[in-house]
């Protein structure tokens, strides 16, 4: 996607083939940089920074990360040590192991000096196939809004699409394309009218830094709004279709995502918007069943809670970045970062395969053979 | 309620009897101090700057600004002065211009050399009125509390009740108790052991800064979340009950309440978790029936989305209160104040006059003969 009207993706290998670079995705929204990673450690900081993140832009890096530490030293103890450390980074995230696990299993058979170009090899695979997934993903999502146009009384017929997206699933959280966001772009590059709400998503913004920052350097049309506006947005004929991504999927379509999509799959199902969840098949965890029960929620710092960042709006610092405290000194508080959306709730699982509902034969029946 | 120890109230006379002095709301929760009202030109900016804010202290504060006024000239000409200026200071808080009024009539009969002294009677009695319609409430919550305890697992007995609340329903918006707070501080009072889970509420954050501030300095255990983690929390029996505010109810329990309030009834309806509302009568509007369809909600500054207050935590500024950027520019935001929570989603509603269901009939009937 375009950032100042250039393409870009969000991580590559550097020329020299001994590093890559990442967009620092920390100083987003008011700065644009990228960050150069030449070691393991230093893609296991970069992920645990949340220098990069998203499920599918963790994975990428995460191989990356391996592979730079073959080229260091191609051993097995090497191998593990470096697998055991980046997969530290975010437990929770399970396309982060299988990336690791993709990437281990392609090199452990190999001898020691053939390591390093084979990780290259499979890290740049993983790479373009998650460019192509996002892209299909894109293409049955696209399906997806026009039907949602179609059904549209014939009075607002002519009017732009009102899409609501909850945190970042966009190209940022991916290689390019992104997951939820991806029907929107294909959407605007096919002439579609669109207007895009985009819930801030305490604790961490990324709806108002990074999602709000997409949208706008590809020219959608969007509108930032606090996570408690949706409910009233969409009881008011405001909202068309909800998008959003997941971090984990079970086999019957509860999705696993970042905290408070499970309170707008809510108000969706009380005033009948639809609700679909974008995902590659790598979020789709088959030993799992009943999301609620089953998937354990990472707590996060409590600071992201307490403190929150952004550009600095007057006076003599005017410009800078700071972080300032929101809450009295002595407050606790809690902060789960994912929550869960049971399948009841959700309209269609938007994957590269095609769209399924939210059951477990559909969703099994769509992946038959893989 | 206590600060520091020592019982409070928001407002009182000084001793001269001839100013106010108030709590500087604006520079809670980083620092507490009060701030003297020593006519009715300093009333009317207290209430505009929300130096004060609340419905039913904005009230008390403009019928002590009327007073201040009559101490100066008990004229007719400047009774009426002091009347458009307190009034046109935030002209859509209904309770500001009932407690004028009230005044007003109470004075206007009488010869001006009594109308100082009747004035200080009259608002005196506001103020005490609302203490105790807020101690009422409070009485009555605690009652819902101690059902709530009783109807709880037996595995859990012995557990702290954990209760939610969104915004700031607190003393500093009245006088002393609050309304959605008060049944927590008569529980607390009673011994019974409690948990808060504390909405931040963007994008005021009312929550994370006025509710954690009084709860903290009442000693009471609470935990600040954001706004997005209700949901996951009631999925995971985390929340015994909710208990919110309300600005506007309809006569058939519709709430109109701080932006947010919707979704978080979704959850606990879904859950089965027992969703109240705490108000005193004169947030009752009888001419309204579908708070959706008819109460008309205020969109707010976008800058409120856009920006947020704090105070700095590090660096050579650490300390000071600022102002901070969290959109890239150019986003554009939408900022809606409130929403309305149907009657359907909301559990009963705590007056000072005892619990009704949400529904005509039962409302009807509690103000039977008022």
């Amino acid at each position: 996607m375009n950032i100042d009207g250039r393409p870009w993706r969000t991580i590559g290998l550097e020329e020299d083939g001994r590093s890559i670079w990442v967009i620092d995705q920390i100083q987003l929204p008011h700065q644009f940089q990228t960050r150069r990673l030449a070691s393991c450690a230093d893609a296991a900081e970069a992920i645990a920074s949340m220098v990069v993140r998203g499920a599918p832009l963790i994975g990428v890096t995460g191989a990356y990360g391996l592979m730079l530490a073959l080229q260091e030293d191609p051993s097995d103890a090497a191998l593990d040590r470096a697998f055991a450390q980046l997969e530290a980074t975010r437990p929770t995230a399970v396309n982060l192991r299988w990336a690791l696990e993709r990437l281990r299993d392609r090199v452990a058979p190999l001898p020691l000096e053939q390591r390093a170009a084979a990780a290259q090899e499979e890290a740049g695979a993983i790479a373009e196939e998650d460019v192509a997934m996002c892209s299909a993903i894109g293409d049955h999502g696209l399906a997806v809004f026009r039907r949602v146009l179609e059904q549209r009384p014939a009075a607002r017929q002519g009017e732009p699409l009102r899409v609501l997206t909850h945190c970042n699933a966009g190209w940022l959280g991916t290689v390019d394309w992104g997951t939820a966001l991806a029907p929107i772009y294909k959407a605007h590059r096919a002439g579609l009218p669109l207007q895009v709400w985009v819930d801030e998503t305490r604790p961490r913004n990324q709806g108002a830094s990074l999602t709000a920052y997409e949208l706008g350097q590809e020219g959608i049309p969007h509108t930032v709004i606090v996570d408690n506006a949706g409910g009233h947005l969409m009881q008011h004929g405001l909202v068309d279709v909800v998008i959003v991504g997941t971090d984990r999927t079970t086999r019957r379509g509860d999705v696993c995502n970042k905290i408070g999509t499970y309170l707008k799959a809510l108000a969706a199902h009380d005033n009948g918007v639809p609700f679909y969840v974008a995902l590659p098949s790598s979020t789709i965890d088959w030993t799992l069943e009943d999301g609620v029960a089953e998937i354990p929620i990472e707590a996060r710092s409590e600071r992201e809670v307490t403190h929150i960042q952004g550009r600095i709006a007057t006076g003599p610092a005017a410009g800078s970045l700071a972080t300032v405290q929101l809450t009295p000194d002595g407050s606790a508080a809690f902060n789960p970062g994912f929550d869960v959306t049971p399948a009841r709730l959700v309209s269609g699982l938007i994957t590269e395969r095609g769209v399924a509902s939210a059951d477990p034969k559909a969703l099994r029946e769509l992946y038959a053979g893989a």
